[in-house]
């Protein structure tokens, strides 16, 4: 009895050297920064690391950082190494899923870094790589807004959009790459050249950089007064805060300029409720975080507005509630699905 | 060893009256004619049953002929209905899916008619209901032209234009209804009025239905001098095998017309190729059966112009194989994977 009961209790924990591996690492690797978030078997975060990503010192100075931003998180913790049991990696694209080979990033600069094999053989613990915005979904999935969905189509406009969806438990992906490509939606077929080289991609006109871009012009002409005077006409400086602002202390061109790109947002909502059917269309970002009813009321009512009268009732719209934590605690729930799914 | 070898042979065979229930019914429920398909276990059709629909008398004729039609099916093979273990039932949508109720087709003029538990009520075998257009993609899957693909993309221009997508293994759906409206998806934004009341959609530009509309204006304006004299300018009469015959006559305004229909099909592609990364993109329905050729090239053109070049190494497009049976032996299958999933 005595037994099964000490069995029961330390399931992994069979001598002083092997410590139960209950805790998970989930990591966002990011462009101008990275977050290392060591979290315990139900989630929630007890120590974080953050350092500057610094993509153009290299690959290898940056794996340098990974590692060392791992070690640090566990130590501010006071845990062992060896109590992770595994660690999950958030990164944007294109990157090989199943050998967890970062392929290219742009914003960090890096080219086919296996980065999973790098930090197993450091560390020894599983790693498992995930596309960061399909880790801010799963997240929201399993932790935060989009809880028990049996389809969330995840849309997070910021410099550009991501996308992500989760179906049926599991994140929709390539057999290789990730996909959930929302931000080149074709939707103004006439505007914009994207950065993608084609015409009309949602991103050239719902992106953050997107609705800067316009209301810089819309300052400059002497539209957006109260802009002007917060950031100026330097995109650089028009972040999603500012917009926020500018709209509350009366700009109205500045609030038209969001309105419609949040519309268009929704028209590509409308898109992908009538080709996936989610019953959770799931808005994250900063600038739905510093606009969070006036991106609800926009995407919903376009939404409606373009998708089948059939699927009207079988979809919500919500805001992500995990905020900065939403990709590295995703990566981290992911790895775990990932990990325990294996056996 | 003997009891053990028969045991083998009859697996389920348990005593004269129970034979082996190893036969499956495929039923293509079509707006003008109903198809039953009696196939065994390998899925080979051994016998077929064809009927017009004649949705104007009305659902409760509709469903005797139905009964009738698979009494009929059976007979013609010689066995016993008892040796069925399933039906599968692929109709046009809205369909609830879980209640097995055919809730509304215009073609047939049906409503909220329970149809599962009807023939369940009359036979006494599972009834499986599914979207005639996912049953075809599904049948192409598992035994056509998309066999072990990990996503298949199905793209089937008609009157309309049926898509249906099988993502591994399962049939991408609501959590009531079927999806994947691929006719609907918005790449002509100022583009001629839908059915759906919207404007745009990929049907208004690439069914057959638009084709027709389009080459019946060139014949009227004597462009298309070989069409004028197959068919007339009565949309009615511009089936698929008259519009390859025009443009092997020479018809170059009709063969204009036909490729830029395909080539927006193929932007429809590329569209969801950056969302879901399919491995395969199957083409089928009377047009892409009349010009096979022309519609790989654009589609394959347009895909990969139309889609992120990450992607571009990751699909191929085929045709499908199946033919008229493919509603039916997709049915048929599906009610087999999903009656023996449920044990």
């Amino acid at each position: 009895m005595s037994d099964a009961y000490l069995l029961d209790s330390l399931p992994q924990q069979l001598g002083s050297d092997m410590p139960a591996r209950d805790l998970w690492i989930g990591f966002d690797l990011g462009g101008t920064k990275m977050l290392a978030a060591l979290c315990d078997e139900r989630m929630e975060v007890i120590a974080r690391k953050r350092k500057s990503t610094k993509g153009h010192e290299g690959a290898e100075a940056g794996i340098e950082r990974v590692k060392n931003t791992i070690e640090k998180v566990v130590e501010e913790a006071g845990v062992s190494l060896d109590r992770v049991a595994g660690i999950g990696i958030g990164c944007p694209g294109p990157l090989d899923l199943n050998e967890g080979v970062v392929l290219q990033t742009p914003n960090l600069g890096w080219k086919n870094v296996p980065i999973c094999e790098l930090l197993e053989k450091e560390f020894g613990i599983p790693t498992v790589l995930v596309n960061d915005v399909d880790a801010g979904v799963y997240g929201e999935y399993r932790l935060g807004a989009a809880q028990k969905a049996q389809c969330v189509v995840g849309l997070f406009p910021g410099t550009g959009i991501g996308g992500g969806c989760v179906y049926n438990g599991q994140i929709l992906r390539g057999p290789k790459l990730s996909c959930f490509e929302v931000g080149h939606m074709r939707v103004v077929p006439e505007g914009d050249f994207c950065g993608c080289g084609r015409r009309g991609c949602l991103e050239t006109i719902a992106s953050r950089l997107a609705i800067s871009s316009e209301v810089a012009k819309a300052a400059y002409r002497g539209q957006a007064p109260n802009l002007l005077e917060l950031a100026g006409t330097d995109l650089s400086n028009i972040r999603s805060g500012v917009l926020a602002e500018a709209i509350e202390k009366g700009d109205k061109m500045v609030e038209k300029i969001v309105r419609n790109a949040a519309k268009h947002l929704g028209v590509a909502a409308g898109g992908l409720i009538n080709l996936l059917c989610p019953d959770v269309i799931l808005l994250g970002g900063g600038l739905v975080e510093a606009l969070p009813k006036l991106y609800s009321e926009e995407v919903r009512k376009a939404a409606e507005d373009f998708s089948m009268p059939a699927y009207h009732d079988s979809f919500k719209v919500v805001v992500a509630t995990l905020g900065d934590d939403a990709a590295a605690k995703g990566a981290a729930v992911w790895a775990q699905a990932t990990i325990e799914s294996r056996g």
